[in-house]
């Protein structure tokens, strides 16, 4: 009780040093950038551009380097300035065609999406009989002499994303250490119809490779059933999928530069890249394109803030992060210079705030027990409590569209690399309410994404990269 | 306002005449039923049985005929008298293989599903430009001219699916007639996971057929935004799809016989066919395995009504109403014995209640202005004020499981063969919040009926039937 005391007033004392208020000082651009992005039209036109004339645009693809192309062409067109592709090498992974069919009781056909990074099958499938399990923990307790030679069934139940989402990346490795001959994951997702979810896998180290695919909800647990009325489920798994030599791709990035400080940068976007599926709308379309049409408000609306502000649209956030990590490469010894690190990379539903990365909010990420599922990153520096009040400061400017939330944990896959130099990130939030049910399917489209809700991205963008950008001091300044 | 409280007065005093009250008479009999309902397991394990190892049943197939001589077999062991399979004839329509692929601008298959009932393209496909309306009225003002040679897409909004099916059923003849070579319909649903929706349709005399299909509400908005984009859409419809000979199948009864006026009938029941996706599970697996485990629980309880309770699995209800229409026939002057039908269609999400045929409820079903969509219906006579009355006394049992709410204009389509004929008709009533997410997809799997509302489904048929079977009058005694 005595600590929580403590650490209020610290924060009240920090707090009041950090004048002047900034609310009063910004109210004005708020106002006119929330107003623009509440009517804006460009942006949701350039996203229904690149859903319905460019599509889907895994790392590798033709429609990829289309996409890349034309956003460059796009940030243009909207006055950026120093619009730049830069170039870097994206894994290759293609599909293939795939199939899985169940030998009965019902026999018939049922949907699957391989993931990415997965293995092909021999030429004519692999044909076993399953073994359905709904943890880690029973699949280990089965042990090698149950497993070795069976199709392994991760039945798990969804318990949220960041929770489940380690059956999908490990799951055929788990698998294959105790001889199993492929793996099925149910999908991650909490909502279903019939819906298969594709999305990144890894293979571990000195294991074998199995192919690996994701199955629907409705099939997972329709194995599980047969299995437990004791039905012995056969299934034939077949997959073409293959990894072939990088590709080239690129970062897009566009500017307007700081009327002060033009080396300073506040840098905000999403990932151009998406899954070879629906129309990579939410994920991450909407981000892309709600970045850029905040930036070109600003332009628009003749507000050049003391800073650059710097939109990106990094490459292959979904099966690699070359695209984050190339972009702090290519930055070098000039990351210090970032002010700041904002994305937007969680779908377009209603915005509530924004989160902000810290080493605290990392370790949050990660349940306890569970399986690493992307290579370990180093921890994010912690905002100072000043900091962190003056972000409170600026998302009380949200208020107008409820979108001033600010809260510990956040960032974005592709920002990472440079927060952990230091770079204070944020991620956009979002109501969240449907996300997981369009996210990495066939149902990831156009009209998915609410007019409303995606514009109220933009205002909060513009406004918390505006104000980043403008403010007398750096938010590291603040201590 | 005075013409208000005059009927309430009148209501209220049909009501009182109505004595004895029925509530406290079966307050027993209602709280065992609702009891062992609540507990029954039986009737999960027998849908998951047919869902799991006998799976979806169209007119027809291999599997409705197993699903039928299954069904006979499980009314037998669960203590049913006089089971039998009544034949009849059913329409025997094939979907085959089936493709729709897009030309561009982003080249590739879209789902879709024919619909029952549809020809066939040619082998080859047809590949002509789509033609997107929104609505019949739109459709004809643009005319023959723009019509002919060309693809109708209908992309009409949902608005419930009674107003909305008729662009399923009657969208290919009204397309046909202007000229169009192919029509495909979006789904009649609500909310979507580009999930395609398939259904009976019909084809109108004197106009060309043309194949017809259901694509997804993504799908139909996406060609619709690209043709007001000013961007040519031209798609390859192929279908398989052919009409065989009528195949040979029947309806599944079993009784309990009335203890003292066994030639009275109460009918309860849904359909045993589904469309060929998914597992038929709330359409209408999840009707006909309730009404068994309502009739079950009372051979159980040692519930012997004073009339016979039947319950029936109908064949055919998708695509014909055969099984219907062949009821009423085999039941030819019998009918006058049947003192109510009951059918639970509609899914298995909570029950609140019934909805009681009328020709009130007839006429709302037909929205203003809609194409017909199914032959139409001779009209139902109206019950009595006392009798509507009496099914509120009735429905007052319900209240423990909240579902005793009767309203008017309800039925079912295999009893509305018999509820022309004077036989009053009721339907079991559900939240009905998913339903129409489901209905005729691949998604209509086990996994989405809840046992706790199954249960309680089963709960709310047994009451109804058991004293609409055992209640000294005839509801249609009441006057």
């Amino acid at each position: 009780m005595f600590r929580s005391v403590t650490l209020l007033c610290v924060s009240a004392a920090l707090a009041c040093a950090a004048e002047p208020q900034i609310s009063p000082a910004y109210q004005d651009a708020a106002r006119r950038l929330i107003e623009a992005a509440l009517k804006d039209e460009a942006g949701m036109a350039r996203l229904q551009y690149l859903c319905d004339q460019i599509g889907n645009r895994l790392s590798g693809s033709a429609s990829l380097d289309k996409a890349i192309k034309w956003s460059a062409e796009e940030m243009k067109k909207a006055g950026l300035q120093n619009v730049q592709l830069l170039p870097v090498k994206v894994p290759h992974w293609v599909r293939g065609a795939e199939s899985l069919a169940i030998a009965g009781p019902v026999s018939r056909s049922l949907p699957m999406l391989g993931l990415g990074g997965s293995i092909a099958t021999p030429p004519n499938g692999i044909t076993a009989e399953v073994l359905v399990v709904t943890s880690f923990e029973e699949l280990a307790a089965l042990g090698a002499d149950k497993v070795r030679g069976k199709i392994v069934v991760y039945n798990q139940p969804f318990q949220g994303y960041g929770e489940t989402v380690r059956y999908r990346s490990s799951g055929a490795s788990q698998a294959a250490r105790l001889g199993a001959v492929a793996a099925l994951v149910r999908s991650i997702t909490g909502r279903t119809l019939r819906t298969p979810h594709t999305g990144a896998m890894r293979y571990e180290e000195n294991v074998p490779k199995i192919p690996v695919a994701a199955i629907t909800p409705e099939d997972a647990q329709m194995m599980a059933r047969l299995s437990r009325a004791g039905v012995p489920v056969k299934v034939t798994l077949k997959m073409e999928a293959r990894t072939e030599a990088p590709a080239d791709s690129a970062n897009v990035i566009g500017e307007i530069p700081g009327r002060e400080k033009p080396e300073e940068v506040v840098v905000l976007g999403g990932h151009i890249d998406s899954w070879d599926v629906g129309q990579g709308a939410q994920d991450d379309g909407s981000g892309v394109m709600a970045a850029l049409a905040a930036v070109a408000l600003m332009k628009e609306l003749n507000l050049q803030p003391r800073r650059t502000v710097r939109v990106a649209f990094w490459t292959n956030e979904e099966n690699g992060t070359a695209g984050g990590n190339g972009y702090r490469d290519w930055l070098g010894d000039k990351v210090k210079n970032h002010v700041a690190a904002i994305e937007m990379d969680g779908g377009a539903e209603k915005p509530v705030g924004f989160g902000v990365g810290s080493s605290a909010g990392r370790r949050r990420a990660v349940a306890p027990g569970a399986a690493p599922t992307t290579p370990a990153r180093p921890p994010v520096k912690d905002l100072s409590a000043a900091a962190m009040a003056r972000l409170g400061e600026i998302a009380k400017l949200l208020a107008p569209i409820d979108a001033g939330k600010i809260s510990l944990g956040g960032g974005g896959a592709d920002i990472a690399p440079i927060m952990a130099l230091g770079v204070p990130g944020l991620g956009l939030q979002t109501t969240s309410e449907h996300y997981n049910d369009w996210h990495h399917t066939e149902a990831d489209t156009f009209d998915k994404v609410n007019p409303e809700h995606f514009r109220q991205n933009v205002a909060a963008l513009a406004v918390m990269a505006y104000v980043l950008a403008d403010m007398p001091e750096r938010l590291t300044d603040l201590q």
